[in-house]
């Protein structure tokens, strides 16, 4: 195997793979990036046997053939490299890496180590608009568990319909709910795609030029093309919660206010909070938010240029969720929708109607 | 106690204190900041037995009094304020700062557990130019050890000679020396400061509109005065190493290079190496720099530009320690001195000869 490729490209290349590899494997080999020299095109991938990603360049290959490095000190010898033209080759069980006057030789890892990841049998194919999945993405993941004891939680459904998805998380405390228009797609269907790997193909679909992204999903396995990246991906098995009966059907009272003036006052308040002392907004003709923590102090906010509809009550929240349901709704001014102080609320971007973020109220004891 | 002040310029003085505040104080009162408002100026300290520091600002102070905050909260509240005028008012055991329409209550902390610093009863005073002991500063104390087995090793030794102070740190594998002129000066003396208090100094005498500091020593404790602001700091009992005789007196070979170009070539190669792996200087015709990891692999790099003068030889080195000394170096070009591959060798900018850094050189098995 032998590549010739610009420094900095392929500092790119090799990080967006890296991110993969755990600093922890368990095996030397899950470390490793396996580098594929085949046709004029370079494609060097990573993988945690949970995620699979590769990218795929097209660099000079004055040699075909495929090695495994140690993928943490490929990365590091790379971005030592001063810019320009770099060059890998791999023989025997060493791989030398040369850029400028720097000459280095690193021991291979074993390639028939390296997990194979098995193309999937389709089960049902779908393509989306890559700014567009990216958006929803960033609004619904975070809402998914990171709590590895129920770990149907910690993924996102898919749930397709036609002409869309329905991509919906929840960690049982708040869920997020956003409708994603396909390009094409099945009819019906759905799938538990792993949170972290759907925070992986957020950064793809970030990446410049790409307009569009394919999902084929199998039976456990699901796979991303991103232009010329793959991402191949588990899914959970498992029942997703029942999560229609949490969304309320008629909302009686409606607060309208500006999202970031909200999102500061969230936090200013939590300063004084504890992580699980709840936010009290109080609705009203003055809106204001407190928070008090015994032995600290209290905090008292007062919304500006809020607007509330309905009957003044208190409703309490945890702030981390609050903050971040604020964050995930999009444009200048957030709409928070409730019923009661013990039945959930509904937070979206004002004239949005594709995003929806419920969160659970923390019942006051007075 | 009751003031107003403009809210950036009392996160600025918070952020001052705080730093010495300890995350895990062993007593709440510890973590707290003490402020002062009186005549005008308010003042904020901060201790943690071994280092008090107080900054004084001229804010409005409508009510005289001291009160001592949580330190890390009063931060946080401020920080979380929107800017404009704030105001702190204590009263009881209570302090409420409020901020646009924010408002919060704090428990106060009691001010007479907050420990005192006496006075010190001077023994020597000395006057210097802030941005060059600055500079000093910036370039000797990263050679002190952050071993408390030996604390000595972990201050700097002050060495006051007619007109001038020399500074003196190292930890036993490298030492770095700097001569400081004085403005006014004890004419001898020595005291030894404890590194982590000139660190602190350094980031007070980076402030704007600081040109002068003055240092005055008593038997257990020195007291800095940078502008407005105090730093009382203990002195380290002990005998400080002797490192005159660690000098070398006269230098066979010297190798002169580009000071930038030496630091990024000692990164790269050590990116194979371990920590304790030494990175090889190959002195003669070229210079090279090697290292060698057994079951990782070897680096080569080949300094451009270098010229060495002397026999060749093949001395090796701590490569943090090597960069470390590259980097305290000033000017473009660096020196580097050797005069066996045993003996210290001796790091200085070209035609720089306030700063001088030695380094043990690593004893190669073959």
């Amino acid at each position: 195997m032998h590549l010739e490729a610009d420094r900095d490209a392929l500092v790119e290349c090799s990080q967006a793979v890296l991110r993969v590899v755990s600093p922890r494997a368990t095996h030397p080999v899950l470390g490793g990036v396996r580098i594929t020299a085949k046709d004029g095109t370079v494609e060097l991938a990573a993988t945690d046997l949970e995620l699979f990603v590769a990218v795929t360049e097209e660099f000079a290959t004055i040699e075909e053939g495929v090695c495994v490095l140690p993928g943490k000190l490929f990365g590091e010898v790379l971005r030592s490299l001063p810019s320009g033209r770099v060059s890998v080759q791999a023989t025997g069980g060493e791989a030398v890496i040369q850029g400028g006057k720097a000459r280095f030789s690193l021991t291979t890892l074993t390639v028939e180590d390296f997990p194979e990841f098995a193309e999937v049998a389709d089960r049902s194919s779908a393509t989306a608009d890559a700014g567009e999945l990216s958006r929803a993405l960033r609004q619904v993941v975070r809402a998914a568990s990171t709590d590895e004891v129920r770990p149907v939680l910690t993924g996102v459904l898919w749930s397709f319909a036609e002409g869309a998805v329905r991509l919906v998380a929840t960690d049982s405390y708040r869920l997020a709910l956003r409708e994603v228009a396909l390009k094409e797609g099945p009819s019906e269907g759905e799938m538990i795609v792993p949170g972290r790997a759907l925070v992986e193909l957020g950064r793809h679909l970030g990446a410049s030029g790409v307009t569009e992204v394919t999902i084929r999903a199998g039976e456990a396995q699901a796979v991303c093309q991103v232009g010329r990246n793959r991402l191949v991906t588990r899914l959970i098995e498992g029942e997703f919660p029942k999560y229609r009966q949490l969304i309320p059907e008629g909302y009686a009272n409606k607060l309208s206010v500006d999202r970031a003036e909200f999102g500061q006052a969230v936090q200013r308040v939590s300063v004084v909070a504890g992580t699980n002392t709840p936010v009290k907004v109080h609705l009203g003709d003055e809106v204001r938010l407190t928070a008090v923590e015994a032995g600290v102090g209290e905090a008292d906010d007062v919304l500006e240029g809020a607007t509330y509809e309905g009957e003044p009550m208190v409703v309490a929240f945890n702030p981390r969720f609050l903050g971040d349901g604020l964050d995930a709704c999009e444009g200048e001014k957030a709409v928070l929708e409730v019923s009661s102080p013990t039945k959930p609320g509904v937070l979206r971007g004002e004239e949005r109607y594709e995003f929806t973020y419920i969160a659970m109220p923390v019942r006051l004891s007075r």
